[in-house]
C-alpha cells in the first residue's frame, strides 16, 4: 500500500514503539488489518488498485481503466469494474480483524466506463453479524458520477476449510 | 481467438469465399459474431481467456488462474472469477448478432480456486426477449467440480447512447 | 391509505381548493402519487400494509405478521417479507410521478420473524436515471432490529406494453 | 396438500403399513418431507398454493392470481409472484430431509401477470453442498409462457438458533 495515499488519521499506527493491538484504536486496527491483506493481494496490485481510506467497515479504493481492461465495445470490461468493487468489499469486511470471505455479490452497471477514467469504489457496511455481513459499494468517477452499484455478502472464514 | 480451440462445427466460417450472413446457418453466424467481439476484446485476451465453443445463446470459455490473480487469502480474486463468467455471458448474449450490453449480474462463490487451476465457464440462455435477456453461467474446474454460479442480465445496446 | 398515519407534512395536499400539480411542492406531489397508487393496490391493503411516510424517493410502510403469513418453520414466510419490502420499493420509485415497474429485486434474510411482529420497511433511492432506478429497502422490527435487506431495480413503464 | 394433485409415483408413501424412512426410496422420502412441511405451512395454504410434483431437489407448485393479489397497476403484486417461487424453492431445498432455511434470493420479472392467471413454479437444484444450496425457479403460465426467474440460496438450519 502506498502509505502516502492513506490519510494519516492514526499516526501511531506506523510507530513500532506504539505496538499492541489497541494502538490507534479501532481505526488503527482496521488500517493494519487491511494493510496486511493488501500486502499479500497480488491481484489488487496487478490491477493498479490504490488504497485511499480505511476505517472499520468502510474502505475507499481507486483504479484507473487501462487499455487492457477494455472489452469489444471499447468500454471497461465488467469484470474489472466488479474486481474494483469486490476489492473494496473484501477490505471493508475484513477491516474488523476477523477473516471473512465473499460468499456472493451482485452488481448493477449504470453507465459504461471509458479507458483512462479514474474510478473510486466506496464500501460501507450495511449489516454485520458474527458470521455474516452485507456491504454496499458505489463505484463512481472522480467527478462523482456513478458507474455501478455492488452489494456483497461475506461469511466468516472456516478453518481449515476455506469454503464459504 | 485461437481457431484451433473452436470445434470445427462450421468449416465454411473460416472460408472468406463462403462469406454471406447465412454461411453456416445460425451456428456459423453465432461464431462469427462472437469472433468479431473477441477480436476487439483486449480485456479477455489479457486475461488469457480462450474460446472453447460457440453456438447461439451458448458459449464455453476457459481461463487458467495466474499468480497475479491471487488475493490476500492466496486464492483467486473474485473479480477474476467474475470476469471469466462475465465474458462467457457477454459472448452468449451477443451471439445472436444483436448488440447487447450487461445491465447487471450476480455471482455465488461455491469454493475457492487455487493458482494454476484451469476454469471453464459455460453460459446458457435462460430467457431472451427483444430487448432483454437472462443468462446463467456455471464456472467449474476441468474436472467438473463447481466453483461459482453467475446470472447475468443484458439489455439491447441503444444507439448512440451506450448506457444500459 | 389511512390519512392519520401520514405525517401532516403538507397540509395543503388534502385541500381541494389548493389543487394543481404544484400544491405542496415535491413532497406533496410524492404523497399524492403514492396515495393514488395505494388506493388501487388491493394486494397492499389485503396484506394490512400501512403507509407511515412518503417523500420523493423515500417511503416507510409497516405490516404486522399475521398467523396466515407463517410458514412450516413457524416463522414469517419469505414471500410476505418480500411483499412488504417490494411495496415500499414500488411506492418510492413511483413517488416522482412517472410510472415505473419493478424489473427485478434481491433480498437477504437476516433473521426469522415471528408471528405478531410489527415490521417497518424503509425505502431509499440509491440511483435514479430517466428510465431506470435502484432502491434499497431495510426491513426492521419496531425496535430497529434488522430482519432483511432488499434491493429493487425498476424501469419506466412503456405504453401500451407493460412488460418491464 | 391435495393428495390427488401429486403424481402417484410412490404408492407406498400413503400406506401407513409401509412406514419406515426408506419406504418409496428417495422420491418417497422427498414427498414425505415436503408434505410434512406443507401441512404446517399456513402461508402457502392461505395463498392457495397447490403441490403438483415433488422429487429430491425438484418441486412444482401452482397458484392462481386472485383479485386480492393485484397491485395499483392492476397486475399481480411482485410479492405474490415471489411468494410462489419462494415456496417452490423452500420445498425443493428441504426435500432431502435436512432442515434448510432461505438465506436470500433474487427475482427477475419478465412480464406482468393478470388476475385469474394460473401460474406454475418449477424449482430445480443448481448446486447443493452440506451446508448450502442454490435453487433456480422458473415461474410460467399454464401455457408455458415465462413470467419470472428466481434464484434462491439456502443454508442449513442451526439449532437452536434459526438465524440463517
Amino acid at each position: 500500500m502506498n502509505d502516502a495515499s492513506v490519510p494519516p488519521e492514526d499516526p501511531a499506527a506506523g510507530d513500532p514503539a506504539a505496538g499492541g493491538p489497541a494502538a490507534g484504536g479501532p481505526a488503527g486496527a482496521a488500517r493494519r488489518a487491511v494493510e496486511a491483506l493488501y500486502a499479500d493481494d497480488r491481484a489488487a496490485q496487478a490491477l493498479g488498485i490504490e488504497m485511499l481510506e480505511v476505517a472499520p467497515g468502510h474502505v475507499r479504493v481507486a483504479m484507473t481503466v487501462r487499455p487492457d481492461m477494455l472489452n469489444g465495445h471499447g468500454t471497461c470490461h465488467g469484470g474489472f469494474l466488479f474486481a474494483l468493487a469486490d476489492t473494496a468489499f473484501a477490505y471493508a469486511c475484513n477491516s474488523h480483524g476477523q477473516a471473512m470471505v465473499a460468499a456472493g455479490a451482485s452488481i448493477e452497471f449504470l453507465a459504461p466506463c471509458a479507458g483512462g477514467e479514474r474510478l473510486i469504489a466506496t464500501a460501507s457496511e450495511t449489516s454485520r453479524a458474527a458470521r455474516h455481513g452485507i456491504y454496499d459499494v458505489a463505484v463512481a468517477k472522480d467527478s462523482g458520477e456513478l458507474r455501478a452499484h455492488f452489494r456483497g455478502r461475506c461469511a466468516r472464514l472456516r478453518v481449515p476449510s476455506a469454503t464459504p
